[in-house]
């Protein structure tokens, strides 16, 4: 069977071709800088590797772009796009309908709809992505998979907030998270790594990119995460302020005249590492801040300082940790920054071993260290296409017309 | 000398008279339900004590019946008011301004006023009570004494928001933190206890009351806490939500038509404990848990919860704990919150006295604890008093006239 798995994130899409159950890929391609003149274009097939600058308006473009390479005569991937039998499509938000993995029809899409608003940076692409393709691949089927399906069975002290609980019922005010395809991958191939079930241990998992959140694991469920009704909760992100005292928006609302509207903007895309330094990348931060760059070294500071209080504060909520894992762009990079958040883990016998950590191996402790360190690449694309295969075979019905 | 010492809460004012640099106390007062008909007046003076019920309509009148008390004839602490050398006031806000204790003149006064709108609940009390004893004792001097001074020095990865950061420079914004004389009060009292200096103590302070804060020492000095630019972040509270996405509040705002100032009222007076179970006092809570009630057990469970990742989290900033100290209503007087609390810290080695904590001793860890687990009671009256004296006497030019 092959499924395509697409991930569209607030700026990027990644496309991957697999035959499964196999697990095989047969092309993988990904567009940054969509809407930005020119977009970087990079895609694999085979054993041939393309890069190429060209402008990408939309998702659309994106979308069809890749489809296009897919039965191109360089490529030669497949005769006819019609041989996909599945789309795979990372959906940021599932509300409180969809705690797995979904077919979409009418039903399915109006809520995905409805739900993205509550997410605004992901989910038009996600919206744009999966109606491209219900135009220019009518005979696949398509799956979401979401990113807030991972948290739907946390507790109750973890996704209740501290507001009129009519107002929340009503609303679907709760913690519902995000990032869930990457922390659950990430958690289980780290369990797999260390050889012990899920079940048995206490995990936190730190996806650092653009966007960054931080899970808690117990018994083999998440039971915490950082993000919580949206995606602008929790650690300090690229262009996003994570956790922010409520009385600062009423400050700003009655104070600096912003509506409800440009205070989206301000804390979606100007706030985070760009407000406090002027940049949004960790490499220009943190090369910044060797420069002796004051305001670079201070969001640098603030960045490792709130996932150290994540980290600190889930060791309590579990009992306890056994492995600490980062992934994502600067999780996965960044081995300045994954020591200066382990620095401050002594106190649970946390011992981070120098080479390991500068080589970004998956154990990056040393033998004696209580807690393993850990780092592992985020493949989401894989968890869409593992999660799309896995629907559409409970629902052989379908696989048979 | 005979200060004076002045505490007005959200709807209750706590007024003791000393004299230092003894700290004999010469009569006490609390009048709570301030503007709720009828109000409940205790005081004591000498031996005797007194409780009463009478309409007091605002904190106006709560310091004038407060000050006819000193002089009526079946007290006669005083002959007249006059005698009270300086007042000490416990004043909710100091901005970046005040990083300690201060005499109050007009160039003050108009900055409390500026500060205090951060902080509603309080400020405006705060304001009526000064007033109140410029006007009723004009030959006395008025020391603010700063709920925020103890974080004026909290380093930057602690105070900074990941706003834009001219926007925080020009505007104020940065965490300020509250309660600040009543865990300076509790953590110096702690280090005595213990025996240690503060500077060789990595103490976590939790003030719960029905406002309620967590602040993290170490070296001697504040180096975290939970209330940030306003008192409604952190834990959860009586009546504030705490830490809350600021996605929801975009989200109210787009969809739920209310203005700035209705959110502050809903932020303010109907969430935390009261919005997600209709109680705002924990024995309420506490006795609806018992009998099986859903929401007040869930209430409960947020409460405590967001208390232990507080801890947790600064365990991680101090690298470990040496004393956990509970003080405030809440703090001092419910053991089964202590212990529910401290629960999920077997992994720091915090082990609870049962009998111990239900007596609400002082010290309610076992002997082989690791760490000090600690009831103190709250005591700003006395810590107004300490700072007013010190600042009085500092400026001795002053008390010779």
């Amino acid at each position: 069977m092959k499924i395509l798995s697409i991930n569209t994130g607030s700026s990027s899409i990644k496309c991957t071709l697999y035959e499964m159950p196999q697990t095989k890929i047969l092309m993988k391609g990904s567009i940054e800088r969509i809407g930005q003149s020119p977009a970087l274009i990079s895609f694999d097939f085979g054993r041939t590797r393309r890069n190429l600058k060209r402008d990408v308006a939309d998702y659309h473009q994106g979308v069809e772009f890749f489809l296009g390479m897919l039965t191109a005569r360089e490529t030669q991937v497949l005769p006819s796009t019609d041989q996909i039998d599945v789309v795979g499509h990372r959906v940021v938000h599932g509300g409180q309908k969809f705690s797995q993995a979904v077919l979409i029809n009418d039903e399915v899409m109006s809520l995905i709809k409805e739900y993205a608003e509550f997410a605004p940076l992901h989910g038009s692409p996600n919206i744009a992505a999966i109606q491209s393709c219900q135009r220019l691949l009518p005979k696949s089927f398509n799956v979401a998979v979401f990113d807030t399906a991972l948290y739907q069975a946390i507790p109750a002290r973890a996704y209740l907030y501290g507001l009129p609980i009519e107002m929340c019922e009503k609303q679907g005010i709760r913690r519902y998270g995000f990032h869930g395809i990457s922390h659950s991958y990430v958690a289980k191939e780290a369990s797999r790594l260390i050889g012990k079930r899920l079940e048995e241990l206490r995990i936190i998992t730190c996806h650092l990119g653009s966007g960054a959140s931080v899970t808690a694991f117990k018994h083999g469920k998440a039971v915490d995460t950082s993000m919580g009704f949206t995606p602008l909760e929790g650690v300090l992100m690229g262009t996003r302020p994570g956790d922010l005292d409520s009385g600062i928006i009423i400050y700003i609302l009655k104070h600096l005249g912003l509506n409800a509207e440009q205070l989206e903007e301000l804390l979606n895309k100007d706030s985070g590492l760009k407000g406090l330094c002027g940049k949004s990348d960790m490499r220009d931060i943190i090369y910044l801040t060797e420069q002796g760059d004051e305001k670079a070294r201070d969001a640098l500071d603030v960045f490792v300082y709130r996932i150290q209080k994540y980290i600190g504060a889930y060791a309590a909520v579990l009992g306890g940790i056994d492995a600490v894992v980062f992934t994502g762009g600067i999780g996965e990079n960044s081995p300045v920054l994954r020591k200066k958040i382990l620095d401050a883990f002594g106190y649970l016998d946390v011992k981070v071993h120098e080479e390991k950590n500068l080589s970004n191996e998956a154990f990056f402790s040393t033998k004696d260290s209580s807690v393993y360190a850990m780092t592992i690449p985020a493949n989401e694309e894989l968890a869409i296409a593992c999660e799309a295969f896995k629907i559409v075979s409970k629902n052989q019905s379908l696989t048979e017309t």
